[in-house]
């Protein structure tokens, strides 16, 4: 049997940022599904920030990837072979295949891609967990009025540009935050948002604090670091911050110098009667079908814009992961590992 | 006129804590009712941490007192003179009457106390301010499930002896810190909590998690500080922590020393995927109705106890302020300011 499985895998926990030499690539046999199971080709690969948490050895909310294991990524995929009774040879399908050509999944934990609704890859972006990611946590937690500012976090990115739309949609102001004036001119001129402020800018608290001229009511939290600290004195009385990430802070390798600026913030989460509500998308399964239908709908509207960083191959995964914890994606990063129209 | 009313007012403002030399006590004529307005003569003023703001020069959630003004608080007073309709002399009435024998409030802002509710006092207490403080952040924040754990700082103060109690009638276990074996031995032996821990105990942190063996999934916090650090690592997963008071920390006069602790809670946050509000019992009026049923109904079967301690006469209520934020009251601190049956 020949070896047309390349896989990559972890071959060793990073210390403070990833490398190239975390990471390893092995070939190995194509797999074979066993009883209601899938054999899938991997048409792309979503790479995004909690990643970087799953090479680590702590616990967060899902146990690391094992040393010498497949890196774990959502994918779309198309069906080679079928042992499950929904899906048959031919299917494109959304999963949670990893960084490899091929994978073998549970059919249960497929779900069949509607070619009606655009390119597949959508599934792993606006019509997958980026999606539910922005709705439930801007929605639920964020819950924005009328006419309320909300300030959104890497605001060109994957999540953050859907967050600001969707505050647009529901008649909150949006205020972007960005790294450098490229992204900040997509963020204001393609998708939108009333302002962008770009968070390298020296004057950049400065800044946002007069694109906020009535304060912060809702702010999107999947940064942390320096943003935070020029957020956090411009929350209203009442704010909400919904926590779906904190990239500039994955890889710190231990507590900052002080002062310790915790009892500031708890006197902050009282005396302003804050919200801080940390999620990630799973925790929101209930709320899938009422998200995907609304932004099904908005998307078809033309309401809601995106833009994809493709990495082509998958032998460049890692680079492209490295550089999206570095900041240098540019919209939500993607990797093509085999033709669209590839077929078995 | 007789300077009758003697008043104590803000002197000076606090740098850390409290002293007597910050209150001055002052004599001044009893005032006249207006139109709408209502004469009270003091019988029970309520001393709770919030004071200590007030005191401050920053805002808070309320403007300071100013210096020379009266310091404020809530009073049960009983009517001597009244211009509003709804008032005649001799009637009990809640109100926010301040530091002073005689008061002059706007009958809008009094509430008359219905005799058969019990002692008067309980509407500065279980029947007021903290029965709400306690209902509203336990049931709307922090929603404890039956069998979950809910730990509540200052367990045996005016508002945690309630939210314990309120824990374990909706079926949780209540797990209470304060200070000292008498306070602890109350907490558990008198209002039925499942375990308190002494917070002064060297062993501490390892005392509460032996009593928390399935971690914590409701904190609810009102001290801040040391307490915190021991409660923080304990936090399960989608744990909720109502903030209603950090009287620990109302006495710092800047940020502590590093490692800057505030980077790691907000990784917590994430990775657990925390709830932390704060709030103050006036930003749920509209819950007031719902509580006081619950309460008064609780009450009457005698599923809530309380212990009041009582400080005699106005001129002692600055030591009595000092003490409470010092950790040395043993229950709701009130003071008599005058008889229960005293008329004008």
């Amino acid at each position: 049997m020949r070896n047309d499985n390349r896989r990559i895998l972890l071959a060793s926990r990073p210390t403070g940022r990833p490398t190239s030499a975390n990471f390893r690539m092995v070939s190995a046999p194509i797999p074979t599904p066993g009883e209601n199971e899938v054999l899938t080709r991997t048409l792309w690969l979503s790479l995004a920030p909690y990643m970087f948490w799953r090479m680590r050895p702590e616990k967060s909310y899902a146990p690391p990837v094992p040393l010498d294991g497949v890196m774990v990524g959502a994918t779309v995929g198309r069906v080679v072979a079928s042992r499950h009774p929904d899906f048959a040879p031919g299917d494109t399908v959304l999963g949670g295949g990893g960084w490899q050509d091929f994978a073998v999944q549970p059919g249960a934990a497929l779900q069949k891609i509607d070619p009606t609704d655009g390119p597949p890859s959508l599934a792993l972006n606006l019509l997958g967990g980026n999606g539910l990611t922005a709705y439930a946590g801007l929605l639920d937690i964020g819950r924005p009025q009328p006419g309320e500012t909300v300030v959104v976090a890497a605001a060109s990115g994957g999540v953050g540009s859907i967050v600001g739309q969707i505050a647009r949609i529901k008649g909150a102001r949006a205020v972007g935050i960005a790294g450098g004036a490229a992204k900040c001119a997509y963020v204001t001129g393609e998708l939108g948002f009333d302002a962008c402020l770009d968070h390298r800018a020296p004057d950049f608290p400065a800044r946002l604090a007069e694109a906020c001229p009535r304060g912060i009511d809702v702010y999107f939290e999947n940064v942390g670091g320096a943003v935070w600290d020029a957020v956090f004195p411009l929350l209203n009385d009442f704010a909400r911050v919904p926590v779906c990430g904190l990239i500039a802070q994955y890889t710190e390798t231990g507590p900052p110098p002080g002062p310790d600026r915790l009892p500031g913030l708890m006197r902050a989460v009282l005396s302003k009667r804050l919200t801080l509500r940390g999620y990630i998308s799973s925790d929101y399964a209930a709320l899938r079908g009422e998200a995907m239908t609304a932004l099904r709908g908005w998307l078809r509207e033309g309401r809601l814009r995106y833009r994809e960083d493709i990495t082509e191959g998958l032998e460049n995964a890692p680079e492209a992961l490295i550089a999206m914890l570095d900041g240098r994606n540019f919209g939500k990063v993607l990797v093509r590992v085999s033709g669209d129209d590839a077929q078995e």
